[in-house]
């Protein structure tokens, strides 16, 4: 019983308006000491950022607690991948550091709070949802673009190698330098260097532009008719619960029929 | 009632379609002489701009005077936001310039008198409003975007200040580095000059990528959504004012069975 | 009389399949010689494509009399923009050039021979007509952006002509440079160049892009907003002639009313 | 007889679950070889990648035949592009290449293996169909954009081939130079050269970035428009089979009016 009324005040504590502001202050205040951290900054403000590291530490380890004991149902707390999340980012900040060379990895780990602000607004946590809803359909148009871009970086590692190893030396470079033909980032130059020694090279780059540009089109108009037509099945949902469907006027007028049919026989 | 019979006048005035058009001409002419001097100029022309510029700005004085005489209800007219601009930038030519430091300035705010042809076209002034409409809804997308750049500008000041302090030196900087990759502005050169160090810095590149242009596109397709629905909206309400609705006909047919069993019954 | 079969033999001829195909043939040669008198040439092949040439020339004149002759009302001929081009092209060709100067400008001229394809190919022709269409709705768009490119050139040329006259000396040259900026095109280049004078100057380019790219794509959502809502109405317009509208409806049972309150009354 | 149990069992064969997973994994491991081929690898590696390199080449030779034969028709076999695709692939592996000069081409061959991947998923095969199908109604677009290329390298070949024939030496280069203009790739460098002898030539750069853009945008909306129209038309259709249409309730009123004009005259 104890539990369970400790449960219920950190639940009201959990949904309270002020504490959610108070988390996501934290949120913005651990943000900004990382963005500090980048600057060059005199020994004692570097003092302070420590002080508050621990502070933000601490704080986040509490307000985790406490979402914990306000789930009325511990298993289904890490069914959330946004409690699991939370949950890493937490602990990992709290492994002690002390060899100089984890510092780096320390800092790095740190910098994945500010991501906590995604998890905490919901609004950005539907957002995120839905983005990663929208993959799983376009699966098969990105498998059909590493296929180009395999084959492509296949062809071109065989014949560039000797050229520009720095660019065609295995398949892994080749396909490195193939997304920044994609990007059309000075992949003239890219071109140009092959062209002297195959003058017909550019049937390679051109028809690599072609095809990914296609592909890639191919996969924007797919999201754009999936999200559309989302939205226009909502519409039409809710213009089904204000008006009959025209199923209901047919109904109607069998009804009228089979009076009228009733009323010729009288 | 002299002041209504002024007030009178000058709306009449104030909405006669030669003054208007001699308004946009004087904008025009302010354009021009603002591109003009943007040349080498011999002196002759120099003197007559300055006297042009006067004329202007004398032009501009006594039009929004008459335009604020001409408004009923001069509380209102400090509502639009467009006034307060129209204001501000005639107020702020008015002030006398000597010092030499300031003509810099002085000239700058000259050029805002070119946005006046914005607050001067109705069809410019719609279309400024309704893009302004369409930003809030797009709020969370830019703040998602705006998590993504900060956390990548915090890995990447971390990670590769040591390498070259021009791109990495602060989070500030590294935003700017990284607005610069989404741009695909000789990213590559970013890049091979980090994966020197970091040979898998290539990962922080192309996940950044990826990650900007799909929050990037969904912002875009939700402006497109969010207008086409508007137009859909707006069509189907012109369609309901010509067209009885499926309600209006199930209606009717409720009353043909009404009368029908009336029927039925004598 | 003798005139009126002429204009029926030449109409006749000028809808000839064969004689359509063969028109397109000689434009299809006349582009070819273009192109080949790119690449050096042996004499003899020089000496065959002068008299290809005049052979071309002669054609075109040739057809483009039978075009005349064969329209039965000849003020209407030059309504159509198309035939004035036609004509032009072929006048133009006319001119005997023996001065050395105007070699160039012959050339030119020649070259719009191939556009001739778009003229003779009805396809090509509606895709262009339509393309000239979707304009003028974008007229008010452009005019933004143009102010805006103006005002920021304006801004660039007074605070950046020390800095770089080349990109910078007057408002022309700053329009270009800015329009280099749009395109993303080493526009980096340009900002780091300015930011050593004034630190802040990347305020002003990533407003021009922010802004360029929002009316840019605004104009992108115009276009296709217009062009599907056409299709609609189209595809609306075709429903309604097979079927009727819920208007015919309504005004069928409203007869079933009238009749059945005829029956009541009996 | 004999033939008709062997075919069935093939049949049964070829459309085995497993078997068809064992496909996907011999190809898979063919693209992986292709892969780690283009790394340096010991002597050992690579006398196994020979030996599996003959394997592969055995097995889908396997594979065609166990599909030639478990088809009925064997006529029908050919007709589908993708199992003529699939033939030519394994029968040009077979030819053994002694001659050292071969051994890029017969790499190269090999390389299209990856491509099966293709033919053997069905998902993947659809998505290449569909793509298909999308670009035949854009031919007049691509004839018009190839036009423009057309006029403009001509135009760019005689005015600037003097500048840089490397860039404008004759038609078929100042294409692909015109190529890397479209994708803003360098290609203020192009113009600045020539800008220095023709001043105006910015008008050449700005007016052909309109016009192809303008065409390229044309062509998007084009395949955007179809696509939607397609998903609409299926989406009607499938309202269609539940729904009864507008025609069918006027067809009922209609009866029901005649019913009652009965009514009336008893």
């Amino acid at each position: 019983m104890n539990n369970t009324t400790m449960q219920a005040a950190f639940l009201k504590l959990k949904n309270n308006r002020f504490f959610e502001l108070f988390v996501i202050s934290i949120i913005i205040i651990s943000a900004l000491e990382i963005g500090a951290k980048t600057y060059e900054l005199p020994d004692m403000v570097m003092d302070f950022t420590k002080l508050l590291d621990s502070f933000i530490t601490l704080f986040f380890l509490i307000e985790i607690t406490i979402r914990f004991i306000a789930e009325p149902e511990k298993k289904k707390f890490f069914k959330s991948g946004w409690n699991i999340f939370d949950t890493v980012v937490v602990a990992v900040s709290l492994i002690p550091i002390n060899d100089s060379d984890m510092v780096l990895l320390a800092r790095l780990v740190r910098i994945f709070r500010v991501l906590r602000m995604v998890s905490v607004i919901p609004e950005l946590r539907i957002l995120i949802n839905s983005l990663i809803k929208a993959l799983p359909p376009l699966g098969y148009v990105m498998l059909l673009m590493f296929i180009i871009f395999y084959i492509y970086a296949a062809i071109g590692s065989f014949l560039f190698e000797a050229i520009n190893p720095v660019l065609w030396g295995n398949i892994a470079i080749s396909m490195l330098t193939l997304f920044r033909v994609m990007t059309f980032e000075d992949w003239t130059d890219v071109q140009y260097e092959t062209m002297e020694v195959y003058p017909f090279s550019w049937i390679f780059y051109l028809s690599f532009i072609f095809f990914t540009a296609f592909a890639f089109l191919n996969m924007v108009i797919g999201i754009v008719v999936s999200v559309m037509e989302k939205e226009q099945a909502k519409a039409q949902a809710e213009d089904n619960k204000d008006e009959p469907s025209i199923s209901d006027l047919h109904r109607e007028i069998q009804e009228l029929k089979s009076m009228l049919i009733k009323l010729n026989k009288d």
